[in-house]
């Protein structure tokens, strides 16, 4: 052994033995040096703590999780897992490896060599060392296919309305786009952070899950003076104007928390997630006119407003007519049919635009539209009030679609899902 | 017609006075209010400036393009186009109506609306509204694919140095990836300011050409207390260690700016750009042992440094070897590979993670990369250098590929491209 390599071997062991002291991250280390399941159990979760001293940092432990009223970062990867695991038991171990982990993601900090050796692949892929925790969030969703999969056993626990999305007039879904036994949401304000993160979980969990699909989207929040501003979307529109407050418990409670009693046991203080991956035809959208486009939102492009008012939060107003007595607003616009439904959602989502369709070379661009509701059956009531009428139909085409439901927060010595498993 | 839309005739007439009064806005109005040619000569593109206070910008005019010694941003949009007009004189319109949109979108301007009315397209797509400059840059070059095709009749303007790069040893480039005749390449520190770019320049040329490959990607540099350190590629090794310095005008003369006399008088200033698309497969990477990871390399993971050596930036010793008299640095590492030819070239390549490779379930992830040297030849005499013996082989696949001749800089009163038209 040469001199360096006692030097490479001592920092490691030194590594090693810092990890031992802090006790905290030795969890997490043991989860990794010994595989998945078995230790977990024995070090209990409890150990690890949300890093208060990290910058740009979320926290992971509370009532809810994160990433659903969290600020919106920069960056999103999205991924939708299938599950090749055969029993409950192994599925709940799957979330408490992953729980420790998702804390030290969230830390900002490497998933730290265990072993001295240079002989085995490193527990973190590493991509992400010397970067901040960037904001990062981790959502974890399961969709209804996890519960209609015998081997779990869980059927019991589905909630009623859990269910694969119906089909929507015009839908083009691509089963290359949807569905999943399992979603994590990794928002940061870094790319590579975010892809970091979903890399390390299913790395972790490497012959027990499997991606099915996976989205990075972006969005880019303007700022005017000290506030941030609506971000707009790839139409040039203010996307998320009317939306309930992520601020709000009120609000919160009443759109996006499933209450006691509203759900199965298990879902109190957790959500349901949407997904739609839907692409915005670039090219017929910046050939159409500025009043086609304000009519089809019943909206001003540049203020977002709505139209016949000047202010983008000026309350909307779907009876007031111009001069010549027509609705300022049509009927068939996207905010007018949006509105038609009492339901409300909170719209959480990301552009996306990543290279071109091979066959037609239009730009593979659009929303990755991301919603969280008490009940799945909130956007499908406003999907199908948007139905065949709305005119921003002419312009998208759904091709990806997902419905996960997102357990509640995680508290210290749980684990993500624990309620699931142990719930009545 | 009502008071609103009185207001909003108001609104778009003002802004029109001020686009007048301003001038420098109207001549990049005026080539948009009349489509594309014509307008643009009359007014004369030494109107438009570089805006002094404008946040995060770049300067557009200067002896070279940006974007090529410019600090490295966060993201590239990267876009191939293929030309549809059929003579030398459309195409050199295409770039005089493309130089006053690349001065205005490297101000973080909107490309202003120049008609008052709202029954046409707005002229500028609109979703980089209220986001500023964001360092973008743009860099253009012609493929030779525009040399070869007679309707321009510029073949005898074709720089020797100048043809499609031959196919290399494991090499599977698919067509939907490689090629084109004109490259954008737009760098920015927001992702939807680098998009909007190409958008914006590609929309102004309507008709005129169609977009052939595009590619994202992304690079995350960590800082080191106030320094920038050398951003990780996805295998987590720091990429760029051994790099000329674009900060170094002997570097950058020897290296990537074609000197006068070394190929067409044309190109004098200006340069290569080399673009491969080079998937890294993770799923077998993330299997690998740290110690075969950094033999791949030749350097250490964590420190960047030589094997052997201790810190990134220690002299590379290819002789060195260990206690047991084996080398440090083995011979078919990346590392002392690319080092047998003396040829040197300007890495600046991104990360690209987005989605999954169709058939395979695996990360459609890896490295755009991107070098700039005064002759494509430095790249290939490299490339042939890893050959067949590259360690890294195993873990990538070359899947696209492009050669660009990049224009030399552009001055005020001149265009995008100009000695290509003009010099002898
Ligand atoms: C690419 C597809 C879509 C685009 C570009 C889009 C864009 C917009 C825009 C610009 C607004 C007005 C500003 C605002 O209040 O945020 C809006 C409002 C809204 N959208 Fe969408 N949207 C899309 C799809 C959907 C879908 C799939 C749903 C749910 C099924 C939805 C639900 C809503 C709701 C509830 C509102 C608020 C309406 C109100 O109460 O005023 N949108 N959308
Ligand atoms: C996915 C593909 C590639 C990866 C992950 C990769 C990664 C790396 C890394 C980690 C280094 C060492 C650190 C540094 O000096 O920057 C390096 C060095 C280098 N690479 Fe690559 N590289 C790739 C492809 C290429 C290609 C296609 C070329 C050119 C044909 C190239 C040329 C070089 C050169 C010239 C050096 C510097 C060698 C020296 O003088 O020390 N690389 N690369």
């Amino acid at each position: 052994m040469t001199s360096t390599d006692e030097k490479w071997l001592e920092k490691k062991i030194s590594r090693r033995s810092m990890l031992k002291i802090t006790g905290a991250s030795a969890a997490g280390a043991a989860v990794l040096a010994s595989g998945m399941g078995g230790v977990a159990k024995a070090f209990g979760f409890d150990i690890l703590e949300d890093d208060a001293t990290a910058q740009n940092k979320v926290k992971f432990y509370g009532k809810h999780q994160s990433g659903i009223t969290t600020d919106t970062t920069t960056h999103v990867y999205f991924a939708s897992l299938n599950v090749l695991v055969g029993s409950q038991s192994e599925l709940q171990e799957l979330f408490k490896t992953w729980t420790p982990l998702a804390v030290r993601l969230m830390n900002g900090e490497q998933l730290e060599e265990a072993s001295p050796g240079v002989f085995t692949p490193p527990d973190d892929t590493g991509e992400a060392a010397g970067l901040d925790a960037s904001n990062l969030t981790l959502t974890f969703g399961v969709g209804p296919s996890l519960f209609a999969n015998k081997k779990f056993g869980l059927s019991a626990k589905r909630p009623s309305e859990l269910n694969e999305l119906p089909h929507f007039p015009k839908d083009q879904i691509a089963d290359q786009f949807s569905g999943g036994d399992i979603c994590i949401q990794a928002c940061a304000d870094d790319p590579q952070v975010a892809f970091h993160a979903v890399r390390n979980l299913v790395r972790a969990a490497s012959g027990k899950v499997t991606l099915k699909w996976t989205q990075t989207g972006f969005t880019s929040t303007p700022k005017e003076k000290d506030k941030k501003a609506t971000p707009r979307n790839l139409f040039a529109f203010k996307d998320g104007t009317v939306n309930p407050s992520p601020k709000s418990d009120i609000d919160m409670n009443e759109v996006v928390w499933v209450q006691p009693n509203e759900s199965q046991s298990w879902m109190a203080s957790g959500t349901y997630l949407v997904v739609r991956k839907i692409q915005m035809h670039l090219e017929t959208w910046d050939r159409t006119s500025l009043k086609a486009q304000e009519d089809t939102f019943g909206r001003h492009r540049d203020s977002g407003a709505p139209i016949g008012k000047k202010n983008e939060f000026d309350e909307v107003d779907l009876d007031s007519k111009d001069a010549t007595g027509n609705p300022h607003i049509s009927a068939d616009s996207h905010m007018a049919l949006a509105r038609k439904v009492k339901d409300r959602i909170l719209r959480r989502g990301f552009s996306y635009a990543s290279g071109l369709i091979d066959e037609t070379g239009a730009y593979d661009a659009g929303l990755l539209f991301i919603s969280f509701q008490k009940n799945p059956q909130q956007f499908i009531n406003i999907q199908n009030a948007l139905g065949r009428a709305d005119k921003l139909n002419e312009y998208i085409t759904h091709r990806g679609s997902g419905v996960f439901a997102c357990f509640p927060g995680v508290q210290k010595g749980s684990y993500i899902g624990e309620k699931l498993f142990s719930a009545f």
